[in-house]
C-alpha cells in the first residue's frame, strides 16, 4: 500500500497510520481535524465536504468541522474502520479520485510546518493508571526498600487514580516549574518555592470513544470497542510537592499543573499489527480482568532531554509499551467494573512506563536513582532532575516492514516559576 | 423584603435566597435555568427574553435558556450581583411589574413539584478536599492509633485530590450498589462482589465562576471572585474497596460510582448573612494561604436515613459547615498556587465534615465507630453501613431572623448491586 503523497520510510506517518488530530492555519484560521500523511496534513473537513464519506456511516453528518475529534470518536470502531477504508483508498496511489484532481489537494493538503495542533479531543475525565511493574518496582524499592516494593494490591488490581483534566495541554506548549510547599528533611517546618524536583513521566493514553453509562460496568472483553486510539503522555511530575502532600488520599498539586500529550491520535486500528503478548501475569487476575488474546503493544519509546547549552536533543532512555504489566483492556474494565460512567474523550494512562534495563526507565527518578547517579549530557552539564529551560521530548512509533507507524513526540520546555 | 409569592417561614428559599439551578417540566421540555421563591421555581429564560435583565451586565445576551449555568458562572461576582437585585426587585412585594402581570407570571412559576431538577453545571473537574479536623483525626485514630492521627502534612496543607467528574449526579438519582476487589483481613487473597461497608460522606461543594489560566495562581484573598456558589455533596464511598485499593495514590474505585449533589446552588451572596470565624488555625497558615477576614459559613446540616421499612426518615447527624477547618478561599489558594488551571463549572467539595460531638459526624464510620456502636432505627432495625433499599437524605440551612436560606436536600436511594 502506497500513497500518491511521498512518504519516507522514517516518516510516522505513512498510508499505513493516518492518526487524527485537530489543527489550525499559522495564520488564523478555525481549528478542524485533520489526519496527517508523510509531510502534510490532511483537512477532514473538507474531504467530508466533498462527500468523501458519504457512503459510509458518517453519512452526511459533519463529524470532521469542529474544533475536536469528539463527535467523531462517539461513533464507534465501525464508523473509524470505514472513514479509515475511505482514507486509505483517497491517498493510495492507484486511485485517482484525489491523487489526480490538483485543485482539490491544494485546499486539502497542507505542509506540517504550517500548522499549529491543537488538543485533539475536548477531555471530560483524565485518569492515569501505575501500571508498569518494572516502575512500581523501583519506585517501591525506592521509599519501602526491596522486600516490600510491590504493594500487596499491585499484583491484583490495576491501580489508578483521577487526574486533572484542565491541564492537559498539546505538545509544544511550554510549562512553568510549579510552586508549592515541600518539607526538606533537614527542616521541622515546610517551606514554600519552586519545585526543586521537577521530573517527566513517560506515558501513553489512550481515549474513549463510545462511553458506558453510570452503574453499567464494561466487560474486559468488549472494552476494545470503546477504545479509540492512543497519544504519547508526559506526566510532569515535582517530586518533592508529592512527596510531602500525598499522604494519604495522592498526587494532587505535584500533578496537576501540566501534563503533556502528542498532538496526533494513532487509532487502534492502526496499532493492529503491532499487538504481541504482555508480561506473564502471575498470580492469574481475577474473572472481570481475564482478557482473552494479546493487548500489549509493541511500541518504541525514546526520551531526550535538550538543555538550552546542547544544539541537539540527548537521548536519555529508550523504552517500549510492550512491559506494561497492564493492558489497556484490563484498565478500562477495572475502571468501570464499579459502575463508573465513561465518557467520549476521556483519556486514560498508562502510568510511567519503564524497562527492564536501567537504560530503559521512565522518569528521572529512576534514571538518577534519586538522583545518585546524574545524567551527564554531551556537553558536560549534570542532570539529577529538570532543569529550567531544558526541553524533554518523547517519541514513539511501531516499526512495520518498510515503514513506522508513528506518534510524532511530545515536547515541553520548562519555563522558570513566576 | 418579602415577595408576593407566599413563603413559609421554614421554605429554604424565601427571597433573601434566590438560588440558581436547571430544572425541566415532567411533561417533557427542554432544561432551563431558574432560581427558587417559596415552592414555586421562576423561568429564568423567560424573563431573560422580557427583557428583565437588559439593564445589567447581561444585556442582550442569552445566558439562562441554556441547560446548564455555566455561562451566566462565567460572567462574574458584578453580574451575579446585578442579576440578584433584578430578581429580588422582580419577586418583591412592592414592585407591581411582575406582581401584577398574571399572565406573565403564569409562564414564569411553576410549582416544584411539577419538575424535574438537572444537574446544575457542566462539570469539568471535580476535586475534593479533606479539610475537616475532626473527621480527618477520626479515620487516623482508628487506623493509625491517637498519637498519629493527623498526619504531618495536615495542619499546613489543605489536603485533597481529584474525583470523578462523570459520576457527579443529582439528587433524587438512584445509586447501584458498587461491586469491587476486597481483602478480608481472614483470607490470602482478594475477592470479588457488592461493597460490604457502603457509605455516605456528609460534605459541600463550590462551583467556579470565572477560572485562571494555567500558570496563574488565584492569590488568597482573591478567590471570593471566582466561587460561585455552593451545593450540598454525599460523597458515596465504598469502604471496604477503599481500604484495599487507595495505596499509594489514593482512592479510585471506591468513590467514583456516584456523587450526588443537590440541584440548587446557593450563591455566595445569599450566604453572605452566615459568614463567620473558623476555627483557629495554628501553625499559622503559610503566606499563600492566609485567608483575611471569616471565611467560614454557619450552615446547619443533617443527615437522615429511611429504610424500606420506616415511613419517616430518621435522622443519624447533626453538624455544622463552620466546624471545616480550612475554608473555600484557602483551598481554592491551595489548588492553584501551582499553576493549575480551573474552568467554570468546576466543582471543589470539601470533604467529610464532622462536627466535635459523636451525633455530628459526617460517616457511618465515623457515627458507628467501622460498625462498633450500630445505629438504632425506630422501628428495631440496626445500621452499621448502608443497606439496600436505604435512601440517605442530607438537607442543609442557615437560619436567619425569621426566615432560612437553604440548600433543599441531596438524597439518593442505594439498589442492590446488578
Amino acid at each position: 500500500m502506497r500513497s500518491f503523497i511521498d512518504v519516507s520510510p522514517d516518516s510516522h506517518f505513512p498510508i499505513q497510520n493516518l492518526p487524527y488530530g485537530v489543527y489550525k492555519l499559522k495564520v488564523g484560521s478555525q481549528p478542524v481535524c485533520g489526519t496527517a500523511i508523510g509531510d502534510y496534513v490532511v483537512d477532514l473537513s473538507i474531504l467530508e465536504e466533498k462527500g468523501y464519506f458519504k457512503k459510509t456511516i458518517l453519512g452526511d453528518k459533519k463529524v470532521f468541522s469542529k474544533p475536536n475529534l469528539n463527535t467523531f470518536m462517539a461513533l464507534g470502531r465501525e464508523a473509524w474502520k470505514q472513514a479509515r477504508i475511505v482514507l486509505q483508498t483517497a491517498l493510495s496511489d492507484d486511485n485517482p479520485l484525489l491523487r489526480d484532481d490538483k485543485e482539490l489537494q491544494k485546499i486539502v493538503f497542507t505542509p506540517m510546518k504550517d500548522v499549529v495542533m491543537c488538543l485533539p479531543a475536548e477531555i471530560g475525565d483524565y485518569t492515569d493508571f501505575y501500571s508498569s511493574r518494572e516502575h512500581a518496582t523501583n519506585v517501591g524499592i525506592m521509599f519501602r526498600g526491596k522486600d516490600n516494593a510491590l504493594m500487596p494490591n499491585w499484583l491484583h488490581i490495576p491501580i489508578g487514580y483521577h487526574g486533572r483534566a484542565s491541564s492537559i495541554i498539546v505538545s509544544g506548549t511550554s510549562v512553568t516549574r510549579p510552586k508549592g510547599q515541600t518539607k526538606p528533611a533537614n527542616e521541622e517546618n515546610p517551606v514554600f518555592g519552586p519545585t526543586k524536583l521537577l521530573d517527566f513521566e513517560l506515558e501513553m493514553g489512550f481515549f474513549i470513544g463510545p462511553g458506558n453509562s453510570l452503574g453499567e460496568a464494561i466487560p474486559v472483553n468488549e472494552t476494545y470497542d470503546h477504545i479509540f486510539g492512543m497519544v504519547l503522555v508526559n506526566d510532569w511530575s515535582a517530586r518533592d510537592i508529592q512527596t510531602w502532600e500525598y499522604q494519604p488520599l495522592g498526587p494532587f498539586l505535584a500533578k496537576n499543573f501540566a501534563t503533556s500529550i502528542s498532538p496526533w491520535i494513532v487509532t487502534l486500528e492502526a496499532l493492529e499489527p503491532f499487538r504481541v503478548k504482555g508480561p506473564e501475569q502471575d498470580p492469574k487476575p481475577m474473572e472481570y480482568l481475564a482478557s482473552k488474546g494479546d493487548w500489549a503493544y509493541d511500541i518504541n519509546l525514546d526520551v531526550f532531554l535538550k538543555s538550552e547549552k546542547e544544539t541537539e536533543p540527548f537521548k536519555i532512555s529508550g523504552s517500549n509499551f510492550k512491559y506494561m504489566y497492564w493492558n489497556i483492556c484490563q484498565q478500562l474494565a477495572h475502571h468501570t467494573v464499579n459502575g463508573c460512567n465513561t465518557k467520549t474523550g476521556d483519556m486514560m494512562a498508562s502510568g510511567t512506563i519503564s524497562g527492564p534495563t536501567k537504560d530503559s526507565y521512565g522518569s528521572m527518578l529512576e534514571l538518577t536513582w534519586r538522583g545518585e547517579n546524574p545524567i551527564k549530557l554531551p556537553g558536560g552539564e549534570e542532570r539529577k532532575f529538570i532543569n529550567d529551560g531544558d526541553t524533554l521530548i518523547i517519541n514513539g512509533y511501531c516499526q512495520g516492514q518498510g515503514y513506522k507507524v508513528g506518534f510524532g513526540e511530545v515536547a515541553g520546555k520548562i519555563l522558570p516559576a513566576k
